[in-house]
Formats: structure tokens, sequence, C-alpha cells
């Protein structure tokens, strides 16, 4: 039904185009990135954002840097450059590493740009498979004649490809089993508001945009069947790091029966961390706070608390759904069972 | 310490000076109102703004268009026209209301504007009393050495006295209870952001600005000692309609056993309403979200749900403070009997 959106583009042996993300939705400006400094700009201002999206902007930096040093020092520093760009996003680290060890198996150096962006496409072409085993896992779980709630943005300009919970939503949608998504605006950063509002538009899904100070409100009031959110990473026990205001969403939604899906890939689950509390969480400029962009409407100066993630427990959490299946609680045994398991 | 913020001076025989609150935090600027379409202009335009503050205006209005044409019908007319300006700000109907019953008992017009001044002057004085009455009986209940958090605006601005939920954290300051304010943004209007931390600077009071998205984090991470907000509208058995945003943050305080505080005047208290559901919520436009002001950030056209208030359910709140001092579960008898009590 909708436009393709494509976040991001491979240009074997030359770098990257990507949407610049900070410009939607009133302007659709692509950019070309040509070196390893452009990549990290892109990812450090989230002109380039989302999770999954990160893991393949990782590897393609990787490629970039390769095609002028690829020695085995330039590379190591190349990569942890890449991943210092954003140091929660587990996909970053994973598949820059993926990228980083798959080169360094490769002696002759001169052959391995080639092997990086082989690397590259097939993860890109991964992750579009990733995504529409998601869609398929999780769309059943939707009631027939559903309304759902969704943070931040986890579309196609997340992922790169159809995305994870958008793209359950979509698939929802397609088989007439969605009615409208509600959307919150998703302070500071707004992706909801700008992004999510604008891939709602792109689906042709009805969309209703709301202040994030609205949701609980919209929960109580009965209008919402089911929340389903993305992760940034998610612990061995099932905690979850995703997007800041997730936890007060989930809350909520717990205490109104409302049940609460975190829609993610394997690699999100990081099976080395025991629980929440052992996961990193990013704090971020205060300039994000009291304005947006240009424009400020708090006083100057102000000291501000600006976590980029929040962790929702495992107990507020009704499913996980993954391309290799649906994670129920017990968590603990449940992702280890789909994260050890061959790809389904 | 702290530089007391007036937002409103009444100039007795003359007219208003105000504190213009759209120019807040970037441009402290004074305007003199000496004519009745001044002063549906500031109402309307929300140079003045707060549901007691609005009442005070209401009233220095009726003074002003007396100063010009102090008949019966002339009187009328004016009332009509400043509660016309606001339909929904219930305190703006009530106080103008009865400054015309109190004008009109008068049977001399050339009188009717010293007893319009008489009004407006007692009223700024009995707003003064009540807020320092609140202050006084919410400020104990902080622990020493705590952090708090609020939400809106409750402050001088909101009031023209010391304010509700903002005053209590004041005196706590002043008494040396609390180290930090933390404000939340409050989308859609931003009157955390634009206000309340304004209000929080003239103070002296430490304060850190959070996107609403963050409290629940934030709450989560034991740094909020104490949640306290004012209220709109505070049912039979406690239930309390307030700036939208305010249930979310006392399911999260109450899950983690954070203390959750309504400062509030007794006008606010509605014993005719028997709880929550009763209360009729504002649902204000849809270009209020996906945008502040001129900036838009959100496709246009969007469908938006945007409540002004919400109802946070009785049994989330720790106590009520009121002038007459402070009401504890169940709300249902300690409500009423602060409200019908004499003056304390």
């Amino acid at each position: 039904m909708g436009r393709q959106v494509v976040p991001l583009r491979v240009l074997r042996g030359r770098g990257i185009e990507i949407l610049d993300q900070t410009l939607l939705p009133h302007r659709e400006v692509r950019r070309e990135l040509r070196d390893l400094d452009a990549v990290c700009e892109a990812i450090r201002e989230l002109r380039v954002r989302g999770a999954p999206l990160l893991g393949l902007a990782g590897a393609c930096g990787l490629a970039i840097a390769a095609e002028s040093d690829a020695s085995t020092p330039g590379l190591r520093t190349a990569a942890e450059t890449l991943i210092g760009t954003r140091p929660t996003a587990v996909d970053l680290a994973a598949c820059t590493n993926a990228a980083l060890d798959r080169a360094l198996a490769e002696r002759d150096k001169h052959r391995r740009p080639a092997v990086l962006w082989d690397f590259a496409e097939q993860l890109a072409e991964a992750r579009r498979r990733e995504d529409d085993a998601i869609a398929a896992n999780g769309a059943p779980l939707l009631p027939e004649g559903s309304s759902v709630l969704t943070h931040c943005n986890t579309g196609a300009l997340a992922t790169g490809a159809s995305g994870t919970a958008l793209a359950v939503i979509a698939r929802a949608f397609e088989e007439g089993r969605i009615e409208r998504c509600y959307a919150t605006e998703t302070r500071p950063l707004l992706q909801g508001a700008r992004l999510t509002a604008w891939e709602l538009r792109q689906l042709g899904i009805p969309g209703t945009l709301l202040p994030d100070t609205a949701a609980a409100s919209l929960i109580a009031s009965g209008r919402v069947h089911a929340v389903i959110t993305g992760a940034d990473r998610i612990a061995a026990n099932g905690d979850t790091a995703n997007k800041v205001g997730t936890y007060g969403l989930a809350a909520v939604a717990a205490r109104h029966g409302v049940p609460f899906y975190i829609a993610a890939p394997c690699t999100t689950v990081d099976l080395d961390c025991p629980g929440g509390a052992h996961i990193p969480i990013e704090f971020r400029s205060a300039t994000e706070v009291g304005g947006f962009g240009e424009h400020r409407w708090a006083p100057d100066g102000l000291d501000a608390y600006n976590p980029a993630f929040d962790v929702t427990p495992a107990e507020m959490i009704t499913a996980i759904i993954t391309e290799r299946g649906v994670a129920r609680p017990p968590f603990g045994e449940s992702l280890q069972r789909l994260v050890r398991s061959q790809d389904g």
C-alpha cells in the first residue's frame, strides 16, 4: 500500500546515502557520506538512528574506513570510534565488531574493503528477512479491531527494512486487525511526532498523535488494546532498555491489564547481561531539554535530567516478539531458547 | 533569598500592571492595562493565566470597566465580555460574577468603582493568606534533604500570591528541607519548562528540568523523595483532576512507594462530584500537539488526542494539602471535614 521508505542505501566502494532523519517530516533530504567522520557525525546527531539501522551504519562505516586504511590497527581504531558515538546501542557495537572480525580474518588488507562491503550488504538483506519474520510472528498477537499505542520510532526509518514494532502494526493493519495506531510525541527528540507520524501516513494507517503526558489518560480510557514498542537492549531475564518513556507506559498498561509487547531482533538480547540494573544508560545533553532545535522555551543554562533510555522490568512485559518466535515469561528460559536456536 | 514574583499588581482607581507571561522566560515585560479591552486581550492571549490569577484579573477588569461606566447594564456587559474571553475558566467566571453581585448591591453607581476596587484588593489579600497557609501546612510533610518532583506551573505566576504546590516547595526550601526541585516540561503547553523553571530560578531553588518521558526513570532511580502537584478539581472521594500527565506520575510514584501530594485551596474540592468519572475533561485543539507556537514538527493535519487534564485515583494520593489543613485517606471523610470547617 504505502511508499517504500529507504533510510540508508549502501553505495558499494564509495560510501552510503542516508535520509537525514533530523529534517523529517518537513523536508526529505538525502546525504551521501563518504568518510568515517561523516558517518560518526550522522550517528551522533541522529541523522541515522534506530538500534538496528545503527548496526548497519556501523558495518558500513567500517567498510568506508577500510577504503582509506584497512590495516589492523586502522580498522580497530575506526571500530572503536564508531562504537563510541552511541555507547548504549548494542547493535552498533555488535555489528561493528562482527564486521571487524570478518575483516581481520582476511589477511590480505587489500581484500578487506570488499569483505566489509559484502558483510554490509548481507546485513541489509538479513535485516529485511528478520523484520518480515518479526512482523509475521507479532501480527497474530493483536486481536481484530485493535487500537494500539506505540512509542518512539520503530519503522523502516529505524531498521532500514520494514521495522520492528511498527512492522508488526503494519502487518496487522494489512491483515485487517488494526483500526488505529496511537503514537506518542516522544520528547525530547520527538521521534514519534516527526518520524512515526510520517511513517504512519506513508503506510496509510489511521494515526493519532498524543503528547507523552496524555498516554496514561489514553490507556485509562480503554481506547488502547495493546502497547507495542521496540527495544535497545534486552537483558537475559527480560528486563528491557528502550527509549525513555517506555517504562512509564508499561507501568500504566500493567495497571490497566493492557498487554505490553516488545518487538526486537534476537541481536538485541544480551544474554551476558543478567538484568536491567546492569544495562548502562546513556545520558544526553541538557540542550535537548527545554527546547527543540533552535527553538528554546526554557531559561538558558538550566540543569537537566536527560537519559536516552529507561528500563522496563520483565514482569510488565507480556511477550517479546523476535524473528525466531515469541518469547513469553519466564523470559530467562524462553529468551535463551530463542537466541540459541537455529534461524527459523 | 528569592525575588518576589508579582504577575498582577492592582493600581487602584487606574488599572492593573501585569507581567506578560507569553514572553517568559526570555523577556520580563510589565504592561499597564487601563481599559477593559486591554484586560480582555491580555486574558485571551494568555499574558495573564493560571486559574486563580484569572479570577483576580476578572475582578480587576470589572473595577476598571466601572471607572468609565458603572451603570448596571454597563457592568453586566463588561462582566459578560470578561467571562467570554476564556469560557472554560471557572475561577474567572466565579470571581467576575461575585464582583458583579457586590457592585450591583450598591445602588449609588458613583460608589461602585470603590466597591469593586475593595473587592479586588480583598481577593488578592485572601489569595495571599490562602497560599501562605497551604505552604505552611505542606512544608513539614517534606523530610529534610528531600528532592521533589513537580508538574506544570503552580507558583506565583498561576495564583498571583505564592502559589500552591510550588509554594509548599519554596517554603520547605526556606526551611532547609529541599535540596532540589525537578520540574517536568509539561507538554503540550510547556508550563513547566517555561514558567516553573523560571520561577525556580527567581526563588533561588536548585532546579532540574526533565522531559515528561523521563519522569518514570527519575522516580525509579530513587532521586525523588516526593511528588507534589496542584489540582484543577478534587472529587468528594479524593479523585483529582489535574494537568494531563499527573496520573502517569502518580502511578509510577505509587509503584516505587514515593509519596504523592496534591496542594490546592478548598475551593478546588467539589463535594457535589462523587468521583473522578464525573469530572468533565476538556479536550483541546490538535494544533497544540506536534508543535509549539509557530514551530511545527509533526506532519500537518494529523489527528490528535489532547485532553487538558487527567484524573488521579484517590488511592494513589498520600495526602491533599489545603489552606485549612492536610487531608489524609480515607478522603471521603477528611475532605468533607476540612471543607465544612471554619477558616483556620
